[in-house]
């Protein structure tokens, strides 16, 4: 299902629960890493130095509460540049994207989609027939609404609207999973996503999100400001 | 790199670090489960049915010493064909393959490919260009052998002999990962992997392997009589 000529390999944090992504043409070796976290900022930079990558990007898909981003570090040690979503204001990043703009790695395009609603800046990344869906969509679930600029309203239309309008087969590479499940699909969250599938309103989903009673994220008054200096120390 | 028609979903269970692998056919929905672990047999059931699988067989890639199977729960409540290699010499299960032999789900084949050295039983499981490796080959490293009926030499003779004269591209999915990682492939373990790549004699694999001074496996004395029964109760 992934392209011939894409490296492609998923990566997990256990603390967390988080999911890193590097994707790299096979034959150029341009590649991007998508969420890295801190903790394994030494196993990904060892990895993309066995698999030969010459890395052209970095991203997040959204200001994290959870953990901290190696962005800044994997910068220093590569030369890649840090790229976030424009609605984020993060201002230590070397490109801002805009909705539907797009960059190049090798032969491949990445495409951002702006999904508001966990947080503003949220942005989903569109390569080929995978979607990297941060903390908007993840398996049979989505990202929490009760901090930041959180907002049922908005993360609901992000996700009608941007995702389950992509094609059914497009697979979904969510920021975390706690079950150790790895991927879905567009056509799997629209049928048993038990918040936002099966045609549920924005009522429905609202009324869902604004009664899940969660703890405040452990990590978050560290992991906000740290990841808004794009993980460099204060 | 994956067939069209393979539905293919990896899943960890996180407390030893385990690897499961569901395969199947997207239009017959013919499927197999290789290596399930009890504490996440819930999560299998729940996503067979959601992708509406029809289970055909539950296939261990040998008597694991660290967690316990679901083999004979899921066939329980599947009514799949509990499958393990010849040499393992498991009575609880239906089908015993020997090296070579290949069982069919849907339009794919799989191939057992005897690999003792970690226990005697251990095999490899090959689908398309995927291996699915157990605790014979893991990502940078190998299984133990130091227990059960472990031999750095049949160890190394079997990675060496079945599993490194693989194709190049060939996905190396292993039965654990402590790291976060999920795939390797055969060229890159033959290059990287620090105990038996870059050309390692059996002399040197076996001074490697004999001197790690590992602590005995938390799990065995429950999980290897309890694997010798399917995953059943005593």
């Amino acid at each position: 299902m992934h392209h011939s000529n894409l490296i492609f390999r998923q990566m997990f944090e256990k603390e967390t629960s988080t999911y890193s992504y590097l994707l790299a043409d096979a034959y150029t070796k341009e590649g991007i890493l998508i969420d890295p976290v801190v903790e394994t900022m030494t196993r990904d930079l060892k990895l993309l130095d066995e698999l030969d990558i010459k890395l052209k990007y970095i991203l997040d898909t959204h200001v994290h509460a959870d953990h901290v981003t190696s962005s800044s570090s994997i910068k220093n040690a590569t030369g890649a540049q840090v790229v976030l979503g424009k609605a984020t204001g993060v201002e230590c990043c070397d490109i801002l994207l805009e909705d539907q703009q797009e960059i190049q790695f090798g032969e491949f395009k990445l495409k951002a989609l702006s999904t508001p609603g966990h947080t503003n800046g949220c942005t989903s990344y569109l390569v080929e027939n995978m979607v990297f869906t941060g903390d908007t969509l993840l398996i049979r679930g989505n990202g929490r609404t009760d901090f930041q600029e959180g907002s049922p309203e908005r993360l609901y239309k992000s996700i009608k609207e941007k995702l389950f309008t992509l094609p059914d087969e497009t697979l979904v590479y969510p920021g975390h999973n706690y079950a150790g499940l790895q991927v879905s699909s567009i056509a799997e969250e629209k049928k048993h996503n038990p918040r936002i599938g099966g045609g549920k309103t924005v009522e429905e989903f609202s009324q869902i999100m604004n009664n899940l009673n969660l703890p405040h994220p452990k990590k978050i008054d560290i992991a906000v400001p740290a990841n808004l200096r794009c993980g460099q120390e204060a």
